[in-house]
């Protein structure tokens, strides 16, 4: 399987979208064994580089993903998920990290209150 | 507008989704000039990390992607374009990148043959 992805510096991009509305929901990045325990679990594992482990979405959340289809792109060095979201993906409580237009308004309601589920979210 | 964001070596990271069908076409990369370029002309300007240059989409190809929306990601190290695809977004012929499954399975019909657009595909 591994031979049709492209590691750079170890790591894949990573798309979460929505299966069902088709919301973009967040990009992260992948490495081997990440990807490797999405694929058996059907839950998104990621690489966090700022914090150099392997994280479960949901792992703190429980936001979890549903992984049900996983694309791989021409280059081999990104991947689409399409998931069931639990809850929202955004750490700042909205369903998507998306919830802005390039002039910083938002463009989307939370759907729950990331102070109740993360603690502290001011980076 | 450009404080909001967050330039890993020079460039953030941008997805294509058709705004229609809401499909994920492709992942690729911006630094800031291809930024701006996209938001002043509303058609996706790209950095290719191999050629070292910006490449506005479909300038060879005439794939164009007209950008009607940009989002931002929480973190500001992301874009998503909400985008009307001309022909099609894979420089392999399909309408999205990710048109295989982990597996190697094409999922997806050529929207167009890459040979008579591109040439040479063979990578």
């Amino acid at each position: 399987m591994l031979q049709r992805f492209n590691f750079k510096n170890g790591l894949i991009h990573a798309i979460a979208q929505h299966r069902q509305t088709g919301e973009v929901l967040m990009l992260a990045h992948m490495n081997e064994d990440a990807l490797r325990r999405t694929i058996e679990t059907k839950r998104a594992h990621y690489w966090s580089r700022s914090r150099n482990r392997i994280w479960r979405k949901g792992e703190k959340s429980s936001n979890e993903q549903i992984v049900h289809e996983i694309r791989v792109d021409c280059d081999g060095d990104a991947v689409l998920l399409k998931v069931d979201q639990i809850g929202g993906a955004c750490h700042m409580g909205y369903m998507s990290c998306f919830y802005r237009d390039v002039d910083g308004n938002v463009l989307a309601e939370k759907v729950f209150e990331p102070e109740k589920v993360y603690g502290d979210v001011s980076r």
